[in-house]
């Protein structure tokens, strides 16, 4: 594999989720910071050499760039145990990381950064208006997760998929978006043998 | 491989994909209509059996239920030559299928459905609030296609992909939604392309 260079805003769960895979595969990273706030993923060079679609994570694989978390996670694990190695289970893996890239992170991982970095205070009326929707959506997200996890210790198989290191990202800072834990009992089960395990690293790291 | 089954509305891109993904690889496919303008697919059946998230398509395999369009396609193709045998390029493929999820289908399938099936007419006031924002977010997003296939043939290889399986299915359509393939010409060449493969069926099959 060619020198991995991760182009991130440390605190997005997209980017955690890709250096939380690498931690559990031992592969290292080279980071790199941009300040989203400050608009630094919307620069002329880094949509023209970077990514034209102005957002973080990118993985640089040597001269190659891989936008879109889900898809570098799978770059890195491609023919590892953190994905399985059977047909339909691989297709649910990918399943569950469609689900998040579509169900979960617009609403859960919206409302963590509307609430943390924006502030109510200063929504603008479309923001005002959507909030009531999102939350909806992202208890449904988070209840569907809980539901499925009542007899299950992972995702997919008996051990960490990337289907729960895409879910985790995003569900393990969810009260950030105002979301109640103690609401989902199985989720936070969950949460704890996802942490507890060996090679596991903190969003913080 | 299992009998499969595919639970769907047929007039939905998503499950137009993996009707298209079938039709190349020759892998035969019961189908299963639901109408989704009546709420078929949020019956408890539905939710029980089906799908929990109360979506479709879901790909049935033998008893096993596969939600997420994308991962139906990339259960159906996998091993075949819709998808990169090289790991870099195998994700980047994944990389426009997860783009297409979160940038594209959010925007330009669901103007089509506001347009198509609810009707301007019957906006509720939240509609009428995000429409101007998925409107810009869907020619972006068709811009962005625009650019990436002027010098390429395909999205990923100079050969049909899932990548260009799962993008065909709402962009050949998106004049539905309002949005005018005329400025994009490089997208009309692409979907030409796409259309004249063997192998190929409209979203009418």
């Amino acid at each position: 594999m060619s020198a991995l260079v991760l182009h991130e805003y440390a605190q997005s769960g997209n980017c955690y989720k890709i250096r939380l895979t690498a931690a559990h595969l031992g592969i290292p990273l080279e980071r790199r910071e941009y300040d989203i706030m400050k608009g630094e993923t919307r620069s002329q060079q880094f949509l023209g050499e970077v990514n034209a679609n102005g957002r973080i994570p990118v993985l640089q694989a040597g001269n190659d760039f891989l936008p879109e978390s889900n898809a570098a996670c799978f770059y890195l694990a491609d023919g590892s145990d953190l994905i399985p190695h059977d047909r339909f289970e691989r297709a649910d893996m990918l399943h569950w990381m469609f689900w998040e890239q579509y169900n979960h992170e617009p609403n859960v991982a919206t409302l963590r950064f509307w609430l943390k970095w924006i502030g109510e205070a200063n929504f603008t009326e479309l923001q005002r208006a959507q909030y009531p929707v999102k939350r909806a959506a992202g208890e449904a997200a988070l209840a569907l997760m809980d539901a499925h996890l009542e007899h299950r210790a992972f995702f997919v198989l008996d051990r960490l998929t990337l289907a729960d290191i895409a879910l985790y990202a995003y569900t393990h800072v969810c009260e950030d978006g105002g979301f109640d834990l103690q609401r989902y009992p199985c989720i936070r089960a969950w949460l704890d043998r996802v942490a507890a395990l060996p090679g596991h690293i903190p969003i913080t790291t």
